[in-house]
């Protein structure tokens, strides 16, 4: 199972979303066409916008609604990739050089706003409010989120409660925002929203549970990027905080001891601490069961294509491999 | 004339935005309530919901609509100028360390992200259509502007005309919006609105062309900036651009290799340049046209305190020190 037998069903009207985002990135400013074309070149996955279509499908026929629910996702997600690289000052993305290695930092900051203010005319020029309403809240909960995870690492602070409002927030949030504004793009009545509503943040609660133990067990090949970040940025995931409870409390104590020192070893330890306390089996188990819980989201609709490419990208997002 | 004389018609009403902003910046999140606090000490000079203010006051009676225009520039400019500072590498900002020195890049950018999700949040949770429209089609046009410029700056390549577009999209646009919000809010016919739009692009355009002045001539102490900055960037200011086109070519010419060198000695030599032709003249003349242009938008007005202030802010822009 990947991504584009997953897209299958919409299959066209990606290729009609391809068109239109192209177009919407023209600019009269030949700097910023030639930045656009460059990031067009970048190729990103489009898992936002393939959930955009997959969820106004499985609610009806797909419009125009759709196509500026997708281009909105689309700009606003392309904006922060490109606003994250600066940040972490990343040389690469998606293969080739990143904005900022190929423009600097001002640049990169400039066409992310300049992306940013071109989704939200998307919406606005298309009086669609509602789109707006739930894509700032997405951005506000996002940024609440990581700042939260932030917070909580300065004071190596982590419970599972916490944990799971984090993702939720900086994850989630915005996965289950392109599944709602996909389906009010088509949907007839608003339970089948609040359905793709609750499949979205339970996606998007699973991807970034199995985010979390591939930073651990991950290869470096699979997964494009190395493991151990999140502990180097003392960010307390599931697999570490769940075997801090279970483990017996003077194990945990020298874990967390080791955890705040600047050794360098620290990551093959706390590696084996949470395979032996058995962190990454419960965060596994864990995926599944939001990978489940958004299957189950999908039952009252009827049989449809869409509908099993919903359920198989439930499955994909948790069966990426550990 | 100073800033605070010229808010006297509206010094209760800034106190209200005041405790309004405050409390638009709380959160739940303990570190985003401990950074916006920080924030809120660095007292900015609130120059944009003084113009909301007064603009409204000009054309009505202020009221909730306009405190709801002024937070919603004043949250975004707020986010404008931590991700500046993220971008520059500011180290300080309004006399304390800035946000990205005091606590890293990338809580800066999501802190920034934050405080814009809050702004858009401000105008979607009270049906702001058209504000948020306005502001959004400034947010493009600065970065237009900005990016405009530096591709004018990398080619060496600068007339007039293309200053006059950047500036009126990278300074202009914001300060335009402030108004027209402020006229919106309160005014009863569109004419005030126009005019209120007319009046802030040109006071836009004056604070520009004086900033540019300063840029050559200004005094390290009474700006805050050291001069030159725009040369080191090889970005090409109107009092250049002026002489450049005044001197013989066989002058020009010389200037504008010194400009594409590395050499150390180049303000120094550029700025008796300007100087000699008239460039720092020509500027300052066309500042104060743009400020007169302000104020004559306003003659239809009727008199009062308002209308005075404003006229006096036209000539405030155009009149710090050189």
């Amino acid at each position: 199972m990947n991504l584009k037998t997953i897209s299958k069903p919409i299959e066209k009207e990606l290729e009609v979303f391809d068109k239109k985002f192209s177009s919407s990135l023209k600019s009269k400013v030949a700097l910023i066409d030639l930045i656009t074309k460059y990031i067009l070149r970048q190729k990103g996955k489009k898992i936002r916008p393939v959930l955009v279509l997959l969820s106004a499908k499985l609610c009806g026929e797909i419009n125009e609604r759709s196509f500026i629910a997708a281009n909105l996702v689309e700009l606003l997600h392309t904006a922060t990739l490109i606003h994250d690289d600066v940040v972490d000052d990343a040389k690469t993305r998606r293969g080739i050089a990143s904005i900022n290695a190929k423009w600097k930092n001002k640049v990169s900051v400039l066409i992310g706003d300049y992306l940013l203010s071109k989704g939200l005319l998307t919406a606005i020029d298309n009086n669609e409010f509602e789109f707006l309403k739930l894509t700032s809240e997405a951005v506000k909960s996002m940024s609440e989120g990581e700042l939260l995870q932030i917070q909580k690492a300065r004071n190596f602070d982590a419970t599972e409660e916490t944990y799971f409002k984090i993702i939720s927030d900086k994850t989630a949030s915005l996965i289950k925002t392109c599944c709602k504004l996909g389906a009010l793009s088509t949907a007839e009545n608003k339970e089948d929203v609040i359905r793709l509503g609750i499949y979205g943040e339970n996606i998007g609660i699973s991807f970034q549970l199995t985010d979390d133990v591939l930073d651990y067990t991950g290869r470096k090949k699979l997964l494009g990027k190395s493991t151990g970040n999140d502990l180097k940025e003392k960010k307390f995931t599931l697999p570490l905080i769940y075997s801090l409870k279970k483990a017996p409390s003077k194990k945990s104590n020298e874990i967390m001891k080791l955890i705040k020192s600047d050794s360098d070893k620290k990551f093959v330890k706390v590696y084996d601490f949470v395979m032996e306390y058995g962190g990454v089996d419960y965060t596994i188990s864990k995926a599944l069961e939001h990978s489940q819980k958004a299957s189950e989201a999908l039952s009252s609709f009827t049989d449809s294509e869409a509908k099993n490419s919903l359920s198989d990208f439930a499955v994909f997002v948790s069966g990426r491999e550990f």
